[in-house]
């Protein structure tokens, strides 16, 4: 680990700055909670514990259909990619773990890039397949669709291209492949509803087949987009009923911005659970469609929701409790190292905050119909300001105090950009 | 049958004042569908046999919380509803069975409620149970809950109270028990989301328990209102998941205002119906929320493509297809009866067009990848102006083509306005 | 003053088991705030000169067309309902005002009404009038709407109850009237929609010119509900316009519930702030539709972004800033004074937060289209716990720090159940 | 005009093969429409004169972020862009006009291009301007905004842009110069929502100020894309604010898809028309969001009644009506030439449909508040099926009847595919 790519010396400089005010604020909560029956260390000790994943294309800059505005120094390869997020997993401490992508990160030998990946401190979190987009000198086209098409040799090569996905992953030292799917139509009557499905059960059970014992298969439902009229995992429910079609392993990964309009997202959570099936998270926010913002950025309360959920389902297991942590955004008018190292702290307060929740006298309260003390329950817990504990225990784990201080100060993406090669305008992927 | 509300001869001779341009017209469409290759009488005949229940509460005017608008001569019990229910269907010939509710329905001799209906042309569709208001002198307050309920002798009221439906039921022909909760919550924190299910399927088990052989369990789900948080049974997936928990004879029932905005339905009926579960529905429309709106007053192009996937469903029945239908609408500035019999018209008119969709050509297109054609496959069938095919259909039975115009002709409402007692302000109840 | 029905001594006993605590938490809050720049008693002088009002009808548990389910000791008439609303202000010392509403608030000597207020801690706010249902013996109904009705002798009837709430307004001591009116349809086709809007225009502009010089018209959009296909004043655009056409005295309301899924509620109150129309608020919260739910028990990051948009809006007065605050909620599940003391303390805490948002650096990075920064600054703000702030203003105030702590402590509702008239069953009105 | 791409002869074959079918319908429907005293060929002439413009971005297959599937014979330059478009106006005599966009479509000498188009049998309608995207070469990002960027040189690059687009419609004979930026927000705080507005009027009063006194600025509002948090026209209220501050000139334009869910879109056309500011439609339709599906695809009775409205506005021009209107979709799953001429078939349809209202009936009944018969005038127009009407009109002016089956078997695309240049991989702009 002595490849970190920002200076220790100048973590240190920055944390010892910020120091004196640290401890007063550690130490006020400390007293706050303490009236409340709770030992902060136990908590900062939960939250050094905590981690989420950071996905390779999340490092480049994101766009949409009408522009993508590109940054110096943006990164360019794997290689490049993975030194970022170096830097996030360095100065915030909390995303020791790469998702990588499809043929997007293709190397040729996986087993150099496993240890690159160690060499900067991180390792490698689910296999994303890519079967939405077409690549150069590719047999079959999905522009009729992957996993669900009318073709069977295109699903035959969707099946092949998640098969391979898992192969790399099992090099890199992965246990979770994710499969999400941009079939759908934009007309009514475009395909039939319910033999897409049964196509789409049909070509995955076939990857399922090839899934070793010890990983799952997170399946992502999305409700449009890229098709615009119907998606064949459009919610949770053909979700969970794909999972249980095709068995255990299989499971739900919920991604926050892919939901109808209002929908209570945090009750979806505590169904998939209640019926075995919560395989994961890609976390974002968004106002009106899968707009791939920060995490928490919009609206911190529901993201604080679901982590309530979350924390009662580690404490009623049922079937196991094993969800995987990606943040999942598109960086369009942000530096990515920036907006992954606040997303990463704005999801660590959320966990944190749930944390604190009384349970006992949420419990109670829920009990006795107390509607107004139950809510005050969370409500308490939301309203406190938990930053110092996740600065405590990124301090005493090397990371920096002031993460986007010691970033600015770090002239990381100056560097870069002296070195790195321009990336040329165009429409956005992600 | 001789007690039929509306005179026999005010309907023959308004069709006779008609009968030469209906004839011109079924013709003239007669001479379009043989072009082609559609018979236009087998056509007529399956819509003959088309049938959808009334609601017995849908004959009273509805309101909202703000206010509900009552009409002289409106019905004020199960007898007067039933009188409204025979008009509906005497005239539009499509509505033959009315759906009660309890306890508002509630009478002393089930035997002869039957059989007075019976006389008005009428039998009786699925029963509903109410466990989301209070009633006078009831043990326990539903304002916890009620098959969710954290206090058990409700959650047992309830229980006992839908099993009282299906005493009922029995007496009275039906062999459905619609069963929908207003359980939820308004606060984050209320309820605690996963307790709340375990709660509600236990409770349901016993009531499905009691169920015979041959009847059936429906259960409606409801993204919110009167709960604004969330609830028990808030979409599809908690409904499915819930009738698979209680076995083969819980099915699933859709009513269209009941799911988050721009939630694509008729995907949800191809769904409930490939897992087996797909029960019924309730029709109606909405713009914003569950507004109860007339049937395809909003978007009968999404009624034509429910109906477009219940054809598919019928042609595929995998494992059975006998779906309950029932208008459930809230008539909150129409008559009543003006308004069902104008909804009928609009439900059947999308399920003749859907069964005028040239499937051959639908599915080829479909396989072949041919959107274009395939869009225009629906596309041909729903500009196809239907009204002559139920209008004959209609009229053959005995109704009247001018559904409207006969029973504003006969005077049926002013009538009851002289003989029924008047109907006092107030918010709405539906 | 000596009317306030909460024991002073049962207060104090209570803040004082709480004040070192307080002291503690305060003085750490002032240190943080300290390294920031900013003075700590200069925020909470701020908060402890902010206001918002309580509605009467607030005060008595609100349902749904579905239910309404009582609680024990519930007001039944504005003396009881006046009681209340000193309990909130008594604790909370942030609601002096209470907004009536006509005719429900209706008594035979407003001069005498006033006088019992002031003897209870309070002041009057907007009056309100109601023509979205009709009362008993009324000539004519608004069951074709109101202000935009078809029928000039309704119309009449709704500008004359208007003038007649400005001439109750006037005993009262308010100087902003209120309208909304239920005024809509549910069909397409039922009113010709420009018309509807001109007969509101000419109705309106006969109210407006009854409004004394200092008195403001208060015009509050709201997208559905009661009518579910349009509204005559359904968003913040036609609100404007009508404004406009009305004349300077005339303003737009917002209420936080009254608009489309996925609104940016906050950029609404920037333009209406732009063009010199912001004229108030009805602060609630909701998931789904106008859900009535409390302040900030959704999404409270929305609640602070519209506070920073209001704190935006007094550094740029424009055509001058003061918008009128009142906490609009429909209390289904919970006893409305807890209700409203809470929402009251969310309300202030996002003035709180709004007022640290360090808007130097805020605007420095907007300049700079630095984005992170920007966003960091709200962030910051948004993060802070500021409860020790509303809590010591409170204290010194007179008020409770635990404001449902004491009211609990107090017993005031069972003491009201034992005096008080039960309330029936029954759907809601709200 | 002698240049037209398909064979008159084979459009005459094609026709005279339906000659007699369409003859049978047409005279049916006649008669039909006697006895309701409407003049079929009345109508038909109306229909005859109506027309849309196509824009000739559309002629190209378009995408998402994800991907865009290209298909052989796409255009790639305005030369066969238009060549696309002249099939699409042969065959549908619907299509007269295109509108450009630059710089995407700029060419040497516009002089001759006007040519070219009218050999085509085409003329130019409203130039559209981009500053949504960046440029090789060009001088200023759009990345901080175009007209609403903090960077005075930004925006004067806007500014100079919207101005040369205004030099070369001249040229072109154009007299609309339509105005969307995609300038808007991701973050909470990341500009200013006011001060963003000020410099977006302010530059656009510029524009505004060099736009000849027979032209009109069409100002295009959008709620989300490619901004996810805010835009800055982000609904009609913003945009007829901004037109009435830039004077007489300027109007708003209403594309279907760049609304809230659930929005009343005919509601707002009846507005802006009553206020004078109803510039001109972009039509197409849309499921979730700016989804830019093939109009009449998802919700055809939506634009039905939109067209109602227009008829309406027509009827009582007030300050005059005479608005634009064009196809704005993105094809990225239909050869666009085909789903432009359904789409314009689609349109037609409802204009049709809306002209056989029965005005009188409809507007007696909502004076009588006679919902039901309100509804119900609009209703019988809308189940018509006006086909026979579009197509003899289109036969009578040298068009096919079966347009996609004259289309296909004119074998233009795969004549294209031989002769043009294929088009790469990639996300799609649109």
């Amino acid at each position: 680990m002595t490849n970190l790519p920002i200076s220790d010396d100048l973590i240190a400089e920055a944390n010892a700055r910020e120091a004196a005010a640290l401890e007063d604020e550690y130490g006020a909560l400390g007293r706050k909670l303490e009236r409340a029956g709770i030992d902060i260390d136990t908590i900062k000790g939960k939250v050094a514990r905590f981690s989420v994943a950071v996905p390779s294309w999340g490092a480049g800059r994101g766009g949409t259909r009408f522009a993508k505005f590109p940054i110096a120094g943006e990164p360019t390869n794997i290689h490049e990619k993975l030194e970022d997020c170096s830097v996030i997993n360095q100065l915030s401490q909390m995303t020791p773990r790469v998702s990588p992508h499809f043929p997007w990160d293709k190397v040729s030998d996986f087993g150099a890039l496993r240890e690159e990946a160690a060499s900067l401190g991180l390792g490698f979190d689910a296999v994303n397949s890519n079967t939405f987009q077409d690549q150069k000198n590719q047999a079959h086209s999905y522009s009729t669709g992957s996993l669900s098409s009318t073709e069977a040799p295109t699903r035959e090569q969707a099946v092949e291209h998640n098969i391979e996905c898992i192969e790399i992953g099992k090099q890199l030292g992965s246990r979770d492949l994710t499969v999400w799917v941009g079939d759908g139509t934009n007309f009514p009557g475009q395909q039939d509803l319910a033999r897409s499905f049964d196509r789409y059960l049909d070509a995955a059970s076939q990857i399922y087949a090839a899934l070793p014992d010890d990983w799952r298969m997170l399946l992502e439902h999305k409700m449009f987009e890229p098709a615009f009229y119907s998606t064949v995992i459009q919610d949770w429910g053909s979700s969970i009923l794909a999972a249980q079609e095709l068995g255990p392993k299989a499971k739900c990964l919920v991604d926050l911005g892919h939901h109808a309009p209002n929908v209570n997202i945090e009750q979806i959570v505590a169904r998939l659970h209640r019926f075995g099936k919560l395989g994961g998270f890609h976390f974002n926010d968004s106002k009106y469609g899968d707009d791939d913002l920060d995490s928490g950025s919009i609206n911190p309360h529901q993201l604080f929701l679901v982590f309530n959920e979350l924390i009662e389902a580690e404490l009623n297991p049922r079937d196991g409790f094993n969800p995987s942590y990606m943040i999942d955004q598109s960086h369009n008018v942000t530096d990515p190292i920036e907006s992954m190292m606040s997303s990463a702290e704005a999801i660590g307060q959320c966990y944190a905050k749930a944390l604190l929740v009384d349970r006992e006298a949420l419990h109670l309260a829920q009990e006795a119909n107390d509607t107004m003390m139950a809510f005050q329950a969370l409500r308490r817990a939301y309203t406190i300001d938990v930053a110092p504990i996740l600065a405590k225990a990124r301090v005493e784990a090397g990371g920096a105090m002031d993460v986007l201080g010691v970033y600015r100060e770090s002239r990381y993406r100056d560097r870069k950009a002296q070195e790195r090669e321009a990336v040329g305008l165009g429409a956005g992927i992600v």
